[in-house]
């Protein structure tokens, strides 16, 4: 890439590094597109690892960056954290902003192949292609040391990010994913809109699908809710655990008694994502 | 108080304890109330230390239980967090919502005096008496066992409220106080409109001048962001050290380089504020 034009939108210390905010214009979602970031200390001095994150629906690249208290330890481990935007932002889709699961802050890390939304709606492209290229060429990180980790939609799409692009991360987390959206509310709706009604492509984009044929060689860590609200209906986390079991996938995946869906959760268990990531980019 | 209704609005599992969010109608304000409150594990078997957070200009009762990651250390030390709003809402005062720091948003744990305000705005006697009654016949709380910080407008609360009240809190602490809101813009707004024009009435409610005649015999940790926007024109941090020192009053005083005003500086030095409340309240 030729052009990175980025804009930086905030700058706050934070735990010795810099909580930022950066606006670019996306070459691949037709649109400007926002990131937060966390530059530990050790990136004053030398390249670092990048950890990326992916937010639940509703979110923007603000709640991670605010809210999950993640920049204590990404601090003390030496780790990049990037946060980008969870969809397109205004890009004139007919419907896009009429419900919170589908459209604007649901772009469910995938890239749509309906007519109406193949455009802008390449979420999976952004944060595979467009989104690395600026971060490398912008901040001191170091080359092949990346792994992932998200929340809900973001787990679903950290999960199937790094199955569908085998040695690409270093290790890949999920607080309440959305395990196999091919079979739920949620991932039903939004993949009949996206992705159209075959849904043999569906499973393309599914976790629970996903790896029956493909194993994770990388560590893997689930933490659940046990009093999460959408665990029955939405998340299907017994099923893929079954899947998992049923093709020999070794995870750590731990249900959590009494924590619910919400980013309290995620900051309880955030040391413990953050060190599982640390671990396995060796720092 | 012989009638004491309190309506739960929120519960989330927090670090092995409870974030969990109240309303309650208020005598002293006259209409509806709301606080967040953080339970830790240790209250559910015994009684824990009450630290009460008193929040900066435009913030509410949610902003410090959601952005400053007190939990994490609260629940390490066993200390019950409550976080008050600001104001009273929606109290009818012309003219109260015009601005952000004046009205709502803006009570300056003070009592007004003047017609317009004196029937709603009185937080001083609401943090005094009414919330610290609910929260003791609510929740398993140690008699005598409180202590008080805050941020901004909420550090001047703090610094003020124990000054004025001896003998009540075992510790207090700030961030980013405002020391002397007699002589700066925010200050001087506000004590007009809630105190009227008599400048002897402001020194009853403001740090800078309460600590001349009044020493702090608690433990005082104050930390300030060296790049605060706020620090030259609104804070008076460096008068309030000297006036500190012409009173041989003693005190814990850090000017934290490349930090500014924000809940990331805050979060940054958590840890720090709650261990400072945790070894006054002895646990």
């Amino acid at each position: 890439m030729s052009n990175i034009t980025i804009t930086q939108t905030g700058a706050n210390k934070t735990f010795g590094g810099w909580t930022k905010m950066f606006s670019h214009p996306s070459a691949i979602c037709g649109g400007e597109m926002n990131f937060s970031v966390f530059l530990p200390p050790q990136a004053e001095s030398g390249d670092v690892p990048v950890l990326y994150w992916l937010s639940g629906l509703t979110c923007n690249h603000e709640n991670f960056i605010t809210k999950s208290g993640a920049q204590q330890y990404a601090s003390e481990h030496g780790i990049m954290l990037v946060a980008p935007d969870t969809s397109p932002r205004g890009a004139g889709v007919k419907g896009e902003d009429d419900t919170y699961d589908l459209g604007t802050g649901a772009g469910f890390y995938i890239n749509a192949t309906e007519k109406k939304w193949a455009t802008n709606y390449r979420m999976e492209d952004y944060i595979m292609q467009e989104l690395p290229e600026i971060i490398r060429a912008s901040f001191p990180v170091m080359e092949e040391q990346e792994s992932v980790f998200g929340h809900s939609m973001g787990g679903h799409g950290a999960l199937t990010l790094a199955l569908k692009y085998p040695g690409r991360y270093r290790s890949v987390s999920a607080f309440s994913p959305i395990c196999a959206p091919s079979r739920c509310p949620w991932g039903e709706k939004v993949f009949l809109e996206y992705l159209g009604d075959d849904k043999g492509k569906w499973k393309l984009h599914d976790a629970n699908e996903l790896i029956k044929s493909t194993t994770l060689e990388i560590p893997v860590l689930i933490d659940q809710g046990g009093d999460d609200p959408f665990l029955e209906k939405e998340l299907n986390y017994e099923l893929f655990l079954k899947t998992c079991t049923d093709n020999n996938q070794t995870l750590t995946a731990r249900l959590q008694t009494g924590y619910d869906h919400s980013y309290y959760f995620i900051a309880t268990f955030m040391a413990d994502h953050i060190r599982h990531h640390a671990k396995a980019l060796q720092v």
